[in-house]
């Protein structure tokens, strides 16, 4: 059993964390929680062992029993995955290194946190036995297993992408635009170089948006494949890659909603699409050239990927193996 | 003076009007007038005559005068300007075709019901005493500004542009989506064959996504020019060129809310931005390939087309001397 702490139980912290107890080689020893809210009486009520990062009179004014402190945590346990905020993260990396662990990171913190960054279907075995691995950002992670799909079948020769991104998670009403687009001052943007993290041989230029919604990110993206498909080739190769997931506008799930609404429907694992999730009727295919639409659901896409990058620096399994535990305890099709 | 009658009060047709009344070669003779609304009383107030498209007496209850039928414009007009919604325009066009007048219609019309599509930049001359003439829509004509400048200059081998449009005109509150990201199904969409219209040589694929906001569409455009060219020679060739306006972030004009809050603020003509918008930082060149990002007021670009456009069917100068004209007189920069 490999035992598993969690640092952070924010949108992330609190998925991985659930996800770890479903698997049958780890154990959940607990997460931290820095302060008092409505998450943290959701994990008590599913008696989640709490850590507290500082203070834990707050918490104990509202009747929330507190297991110890994070040093307490990173004693016990053998995989730390931070989820917290973007440079907490690589902030709290001089803190594990004290401790005889192996450490994950999310993908808001900068390439050089981690020994590798890490894309399961991509790169598992570069993660094999890393002291400091890092999961890519949700983006990031539906453009590597496209186009490390693509790569495998076909070669990709280049990708020019322009990711249509949602301003803010569906809990979060702090942040906007409500009423605008804003494209991403900096070009190319950082999601190109992010992929070559993962990716590096595939020449990548990407730009970006923000729009005001708060379900999923969409991709436009646009391949040149060193060899030339059809349409139908490429269809049948994302039709059996897991953790890709063709949709169809014909069945109505024509826009980020209504993948949401279906994830409900089909009673998904957390209500989450894990999958990065391609509309078929956009796929434009003639030659050497693909152009297509994917969704991104931003709050849950990483979290099969933690629970890889947990096997992986443990070095318990390879990466068919993991992939397809993960796969069956989260409900996503092989 | 050239007698122009406009068919359809909306958001261009009130538009058109106002720019008509503006030109010292156009008389406006009216406008059409369906059903009453707040935009007929601002009509009324600004005296412009009203001929009714049915019946009259719902205007007269309200105390709105009404100068005599659709018949009785175009009797009077020798150009009308159809601005109805898509559909009508064309199902008008058996109407106008028994009266001794030119017409000009909007691009929601199919191509076919224009002797030939128009953007005044790219091909003026080509509607030179023509009967009937398709101003394109809104995003064909941003595109089509962008593309025949740097067609001018190095050559457009090929374009493709993903639209991010807005969901919504400012003053229409029956239309969604609310929150999703809802792409275009039909894949390529219709607006790559639309510039075609316009510039038919350039090899163009374009998709489209709609997203909740209501102020300007933007455009994540991809250009291989035939030769190759630096940031500082297409900054250049944008500076100079008419109806487009190079934006810069650092100006913290960072988004279409930012766009739109200058219009105000510079006091341009209606509020308006008739301008296509490129924004600098944004704007990224590496030997053939350019990569852009453009803003475009659904409501307003097409305006100075439509004077230019009315100029060029009835011959009375050249393509020069109609856009300075029309610039100048609606606070447009050479």
């Amino acid at each position: 059993m490999i035992k598993v702490g969690i640092v952070g139980y924010g949108t992330i912290g609190k998925r991985v964390a659930d996800a770890v107890k479903l698997q049958d080689d780890m154990e959940l020893v607990g997460v931290t929680v820095n302060s008092f809210n409505y998450r943290v009486l959701a994990a008590a009520h599913k008696k989640i062992p709490l850590f507290a990062i500082a203070d834990k009179q707050p918490f104990l004014d509202n009747g929330i029993k507190i297991a110890g402190t994070m040093h307490d945590l990173l004693e016990q346990c053998k995989v730390v995955v931070d989820c917290t905020p973007k440079k907490v993260g690589v902030a709290n990396k001089a803190v594990y290194q004290n401790y005889p662990i192996k450490a994950i990171y999310q993908g808001g913190e900068k390439e050089h946190v981690g020994d590798t960054s890490f894309v399961a279907q991509a790169n598992y075995d570069k993660a094999l036995g890393k002291k400091h691995v890092r999961v890519v950002s949700c983006n990031t992670t539906g453009l590597s297993r496209t186009l490390h799909a693509l790569d495998k079948m076909f070669g990709v020769e280049s990708c020019r992408a322009t990711l249509i991104r949602r301003a803010a998670d569906s809990n979060d009403t702090d942040t906007g635009p409500i009423n605008a687009i804003v494209p991403d001052m900096k070009m190319p943007s950082h999601h190109g170089p992010d992929v070559n993290t993962v990716l590096p041989h595939i020449n990548i230029v990407t730009n970006a948006v923000i729009v005001p919604t708060t379900l999923m990110h969409v991709h436009a993206v646009q391949i040149y494949l060193k060899s030339p498909a059809s349409r139908e080739d490429v269809l049948e190769l994302f039709k059996h890659e897991p953790r890709i997931r063709l949709i169809s506008g014909k069945a109505k799930l024509d826009s980020t909603a209504a993948i949401m609404e279906e994830a409900k429907d089909l009673n998904l694992w957390h209500h989450d699409m894990m999958d990065v999730c391609i509309w078929d009727e956009c796929l434009y295919v003639k030659g050497n050239e693909v152009s297509l639409f994917q969704a991104v659901h931003q709050e849950s896409i990483v979290v099969p990927e933690n629970i890889d990058a947990i096997r992986a620096v443990m070095e318990v399994c390879g990466k068919e193996e993991s992939i397809s535990k993960t796969n069956k305890t989260l409900g996503l099709v092989d």
